[in-house]
């Protein structure tokens, strides 16, 4: 074998069976190790962007390490936006990236950078490789490192990936899963048992349907409320659930809704802040004299803490269907399009277990109040606020969950950084249906510019008006069938033909 | 006036004149200053990357420095690739990136990053303001950085973007043009004096007119031979102007070229080394019996440089005519499309001024070699290797210079990473006529799995198969007329009309 082989080899024995790609010359062995050592499929994105933004929401919908595979110092930079996104997401990636060999390097050759500041930006383990005898354990090493659930980017220079080696043994570690503090479990639940005006706030990489329910478990024993942070990275919603607020975006309605609790207790979420800072408002929601505690961090497994604590509490595992949604679907609205008429037709008719990446900005913003009797479903949004996560998280949620109807919920704006995901959609016949709000406007720099008192001047107009794209043959000319709707009516005729169609489809929804 | 109205006063001061931009909320006070102060013209971008490669294209077109403005952490890691070409190309641009609020910044909201590292792989001079008193100085000092010939990156926290200030006065350095060395100009005429085959390597920002005649004069004199990177970021080329070769990207082809030479003297050009590293080749092409001389560095004046150089040598201001190209057009070739008939059409169409970016990759492997005796015309090249440089390059210089058509030969693998400079372009009506080099494929990674050895399988081929755009459905997407061609009787129809036509154009060209 050689050092490709080794790492590819190592790779696939830690459980990695994807890997989304833009390779160049310098990562041709490790492409050629695929195709040798097999067992890990590859996907290619057109643009770096695409493949990073993949792999986090591939990783975000199965809780398991992913690869991404980019080329040299640039291609990781054309990555970093949507790794920042999983990087927030605390999502499981291994970024392979090839670097020039250790002898050419020093020359400076037109492409090389210095890849380690850019990788350090994202990630959260990393590691340049000195040594092809040890590439098997440096993938090993990194596959373990992103299981803790973040970015963990491994830079292989090209002569290692080619050199001869060893066997390419590696020592597999044993999995350390962070336990859970008995303590913290005991504190919360005596906070829990107080009786003040208490709240549990779920964050995580996934809170799921068992989540949810050992959530309603502690609701019912003591009466807290339940909230979740204001991007979460993957949660279930709809009914049967409990109906898990969510921290409003702006930073008035968050403030107010937060101050009525004594009590906060966090469960892998982190305190709430403002995501823009504003003159006179608090970048941080809460109060000193607020209790805030700890329960436990991101990479504690959620579903264990609240199991744990729920049982500490002696909480009935009968849930009282009251704290659970009761299905209830919005009623089909009629005529030309709106935001909130958008949010409504989706949420009537997105099917059970479909999974909806929400990128939609300002059109999307009644979408989760109103999803939360729908039949129950996946949501995705952006948790680090790089724009362009939308089409490339749901190609890799599609990916994942080839069976399911994966929603890309997508604004203009947004979407156009990193279009070239639709090719990935075509090419790769993915079950995802693309609804693209047509409004031709950063609609949110507008509100900013309200805020800020401002009413915008000739340069602050022209930088958001986006007139003039036409996405029906933008995505045509990606291979995606597409439409152009007008009215609410139309909508639910395109978006009910095109759930139910195998392969994607973009509608472009003209408000 | 508040922190960013000094700022923009400042860079309009300074002989900024435009600034493409796609910002967001923590740049709006930038963006309103815009408005205030008045005299910068800003683009809109629909992607960082385009705004990048925009600036570096403007930047080559007219020596001179341009703005670009950039939204935190994940818009600047989105214009890195083109900042690093920028960067190879000794550009000259002043990177403005918004931070958040001091007072908030420590509270790590979603969109926060470590933005100084990122800007540090491409800079070379940077600054994070800490007053807003002194954020005019600030920029003053940003575009006398950016005037040396490099990228220099200034990041603005918002309050101080929003604060009042002082009279926004600012000191403005003595611009100190470095200076040439007497002493090197002297040894340069010793050595090529001596006799020796020797050869006279430019690379610099811009390889003009004057330049070129300058050094046809030294030619003459002294019979060396006149070479060019193989990147070069600016050169001109075509009849009336001296044949400057330029080095091969293949080394074994380069190493041959250079192996000829006993003497090489360099101009603003860094020695050779080839673009990727290959077993049993040196990384540098010359070998250490070669002698090398440097004569002047790429921040110093070229045309300065050569102008001293030749009357040191008392070369003839009048050079013989033998010594520049003579007018060749070549033959308008006919039937399906090949890389050299493509080649061949565009050479034989481009008017007299053109502007041609070329990132044609494979298929513009002929294009230079068969342009040395054309009407005369600009062109520039991917410096930095970072590919989706073409289309964002060519918005710039039409933005810079709006008089002169602009041909975008662009690999349609390479013209994916940024397709969204096609919107800019129809925005502002530019005249650019993009022709796609439509082989569907990855074409230089096969290359380049033939060095290898390498009969690729089934992963392999796949990360190289780009089947299925449709660029005409993509260029009228983004609001640009759009053709697809097969033949090359149909190109030269196609290119004639829409280089006669205002505004941007598209063609498909299908191989």
């Amino acid at each position: 074998m050689n050092g490709s082989e080794c790492a590819m080899k190592a790779a696939k024995d830690a459980g990695i069976e994807v890997c989304f790609a833009n390779p160049g010359t310098t990562e041709l062995p490790l492409v050629v190790a695929l195709d040798t050592v097999g067992g890990i499929r590859p996907v290619l994105g057109l643009f770096e962007g695409v493949c990073t933004g993949a792999a986090d929401g591939y990783a975000r919908m199965l809780q398991k390490p992913v690869m991404v595979l980019l080329h040299l110092g640039p291609g990781l930079a054309n990555g970093i936006a949507n790794l920042h996104n999983a990087k927030r997401a605390h999502s499981k990636i291994v970024t392979l990236v090839g670097e020039h060999s250790t002898w050419h390097r020093p020359f400076d050759p037109p492409l090389a950078m210095d890849i380690e500041s850019l990788a350090k930006t994202v990630s959260g383990w990393q590691r340049t490789c000195v040594s092809c005898d040890r590439l098997g354990q440096d993938m090993a090493d990194a596959v373990e490192a992103a299981d803790k659930g973040q970015i963990a980017t491994i830079i292989v220079p090209f002569d290692l990936q080619t050199e001869k080696c060893g066997s390419g043994v590696v020592v597999s570690h044993k999995k350390e899963k962070p336990s859970v503090s008995r303590g913290a479990v005991k504190t919360a639940a005596t906070l829990l048992r107080e009786g003040k005006k208490t709240v549990l706030m779920l964050g995580n990489k996934y809170i799921g349907r068992k989540e949810l329910l050992a959530a309603a478990r502690i609701k019912q024993a003591c009466g807290c409320d339940l909230i979740t942070e204001n991007f979460p990275a993957h949660i279930m919603r709809g009914a049967g659930l409990p109906d898990v607020i969510r921290v409003p975006y702006l930073p008035e309605m968050a403030i107010d809704m937060l101050s009525k609790y004594d009590v906060l207790i966090f469960a892998g979420a982190k305190e709430p802040v403002s995501f823009f800072g504003y003159e006179g408002i608090p970048p941080a929601f809460l109060k000193d004299e607020q209790q805030k505690f700890h329960l436990s961090t991101p990479d504690q497994d959620l579903l264990d803490v609240l199991d744990i604590l729920a049982d500490e509490l002696d909480a009935s595992k009968i849930i009282n269907p009251d704290l659970l949604a009761s299905l209830k679907i919005p009623e089909m609205p009629a005529g030309v399009l709106t935001p909130d008429k958008i949010c409504a037709v989706i949420a009537a008719l997105q099917p059970e277990g479909a999974i909806v990446v929400e990128e939609a900005i300002t059109t999307g913003l009644m979408y989760y109040s109103i999803t939360s009797g729908v039949a129950p479903f996946d949501l995705l949004t952006l948790t680090g606020g790089a724009i362009g996560q939308g089409a490339p998280c749901a190609v890799g949620a599609a990916i994942a969950c080839p069976d399911r109807p994966v929603i890309n919920f997508q604004a203009d704006g947004a979407g156009m950084y990193t279009l070239q995901a639709l090719w990935t959609e075509a090419r790769e016949g993915l079950n995802v249906t693309t609804l693209i709000c047509s409004n031709r406007s950063y609609d949110i720099l507008k509100v900013e510019y309200g805020r800020l008192g401002v009413s915008p001047g000739k340069c602050a107009t022209q930088l958001t008006d986006l007139a003039g794209i036409d996405w029906v043959n933008l995505g045509k000319g990606m291979g995606v069938p597409s439409v152009k709707v007008t009215t609410a009516e139309v909508l639910v005729r395109e978006l009910g033909k095109a759930l139910h169609e195998q392969g994607p489809n973009l509608i472009q929804m003209v408000m």
